[in-house]
């Protein structure tokens, strides 16, 4: 029998409550195969199947929870799955899709840095000409965000959607999301045509994922199965027992398929703070750095005590954008005189793009292009729904 | 008549719909002082008042929007109402309580620095000895939270109920919610006996103001009047004209007056992301931090790059805390591989505090403490309500 611990003189078995139970190996006296029983109904109901047979799916393992299992020796999660054991640890996938699994790298995603996103990039590329019906990229969730909005940018118009799912318990658990996020992810990418996504549990019960536009979504909670949120609106999609609902928030329009798979990570975040020390920027500058996004306070502000460092960089070349820490709405730089001050020193307000998005974007604009004017004319071109239509 | 706006050739009225409109000098025929009307009464009712007359209340002005007024001739917003104008334009203040007015500074909230903090603090301190009944801070929005917090800390137990107090939108503005939140606030601190909170309107409708624990609270949104939410719960009260009604959320019980007001802003805020460059941190490092709190990813992460420099600093002496960026919920070090390998480098996690809660707390520890431990067990200390009950 397969046993994920290698030590250890207990045997594992999960029971059909989802629990586990140890048993000690010399208490087992024999042990039997029962016969093959019919498994109920899948909660995700299939999708209609094309003449031919189901759609093909591509799923692409690139570690985290959702590929992961305990080590019961120590307690921790460690990242091991590989995309079969994800595939067969759900059975109802195989009434949704053909699933063709393929393993890219076995990450927890905090580990992840942007060759990765491009490497994830390169894979899906490869794969856009082999006729899968849509993508799933197995994930972690830590850094799900930035992933996602690497790919809406590098392979924006990709011919086939692409979801990114995670889960927040790992498959071993019984409060695991794993099973209902694939189930949803694979069923969602048999009714859509387009687009990249995060899909995750709606809330905190079972039933619902929803379908997150990949420049919007943000984890907003440490640790509860519906942690994923579009920040400022609603998920562009709901999934119910594989029933795809259009949700009111934003989609996009199905555009040219346009790669550009290029990162270059000399940028930084910069999230201001009272006290923060402006030296710190002049590292970041004298380190290399070729863009900032600042994180400031409100609609848009940092403190006076910035404004020379703020300054030696606009002298060096270096792009810096706006956002905001609040998160939610968007930066005005013009009500304030702290604001205005920002603007003069060549500052560029970003709307409502959230700062983690604004970051992954301007490694990839820096990526594509050698010049600032370059570099923020794509950071003010909406590429894939990542600012609301009209904020600039 | 007094005007605002030193040059230009018009004069700006406000309507009673609360709109401006500018007249040109050149037509004004003449100006008459029409007779005193009564006016309508006051959405905030009046407090109940104590034998002998309305309780006292201290008004701190700091600066920010609150205590600002549009230029007409730029657009931009300035900071430059005195305290006494403040309640000059709120009439209803009169009827809650006997305000007396004092002016510490007058800046916008993203200018301030710990020194400021500190300098509200120690006029708060000098005030505890004037039997007010309260205390409202007028304070921009920006970045009330942190000083929110740093009260909290320096002035725990402080004898009176102390509410921070800001607008949205400048008191000139018809949709201004600067009148609503000091009527709330005023009414508030005549019927609570102690803590530091923040007052603010509870969401987008005129009506009700919420008070937020100051340790707890965060601006969420760049410019919706109902921008603050005390993140992962609830208020501690709404106040609905004038009545205060207790919310599900945490109060802190009335303690001892310990004032500790100390600060030293050599903290810094790493907020990760991948691509993070560890040389960074080592600068932060070099230019003398003693402390750092990271805003981690998940259940509190950085990627495996940041390894070495966190050795450094752990090898330094330099307290080093966890908190993360998904902002709800809380950290867990020992869930997967990732947590375990940081704390074993000797990074401490903080629960479910706020990563600007937990900058302003260390900050505030360093001013107190010398040494690692004594820092390490202020910030394990729950104080002011600053991470929730049994959560280490």
């Amino acid at each position: 029998m397969p046993r994920y611990e290698g030590g250890g003189d207990r045997l594992v078995l999960k029971l059909d409550s989802g629990y586990n139970v140890g048993i000690e190996l010399g208490w087992i006296k024999g042990v039997e195969k029962l016969p093959d029983i019919e498994r109920p109904a899948a909660a995700a109901a299939a999708a209609p199947a094309p003449a031919g047979g189901l759609p093909k799916v591509l799923l692409l393992s690139t570690g985290g929870t959702i590929a992961s299992r305990i080590d019961y020796r120590t307690g921790a999660v460690t990242p091991a799955l590989g995309p079969e054991e994800i595939y067969q640890s759900v059975p109802e996938l195989a009434k949704i899709a053909e699933i063709t699994p393929r393993v890219i790298f076995s990450e927890h995603s905090e580990n992840l840095q942007p060759d990765h996103w491009k490497k994830i990039a390169e894979e899906l590329h490869a794969a856009s000409g082999e006729g899968f019906g849509g993508v799933i990229v197995a994930h972690g969730t830590d850094t799900m965000q930035y992933t996602a909005s690497y790919l809406s940018f590098a392979l924006s118009g990709f011919p086939a959607p692409v979801a990114l799912v995670g889960s927040q318990r790992s498959p071993d658990r019984p409060s695991s999301d794993a099973a209902q996020n694939l189930a949803a992810a694979a069923s969602f990418l048999t009714q859509v045509d387009s687009g990249i996504y995060v899909v995750m549990h709606l809330d905190g019960n079972d039933g619902a994922s929803a379908c997150h536009l990949g420049t919007r979504v943000r984890k907003n909670h440490t640790s509860k199965r519906g942690a994923f949120q579009t920040v400022g609106g609603s998920p562009a999609y709901t999934i119910r027992d594989g029933r795809l609902e259009a949700g009111p928030g934003d989609r996009l329009a199905p555009g040219e398929y346009r790669p550009r798979i290029a990162v270059d990570p000399r940028a930084s975040l910069v999230k201001y703070h009272p006290g923060y020390d402006p030296a710190v920027l002049d590292s970041i500058l004298d380190a290399g750095a070729r863009g900032i996004i600042f994180e400031g306070t409100g609609l848009g502000h940092v403190g006076r005590q910035m404004y020379e460092a703020v300054g030696r960089a606009a002298e060096k070349g270096v792009f810096m954008g706006m956002t905001s820490q609040c998160i939610d709405g968007r930066v005005s730089m013009t009500v304030y005189e702290s604001g205005r001050d920002l603007l003069g020193l060549g500052i560029t307000p970003l709307g409502d793009m959230l700062s983690e998005t604004a970051l992954v974007k301007l490694m990839w604009a820096l990526g594509i292009k050698d010049d600032i004017k370059g570099v923020r004319n794509i950071m003010l071109d909406r590429i894939a729904g990542e600012f609301s239509p009209g904020v600039f």
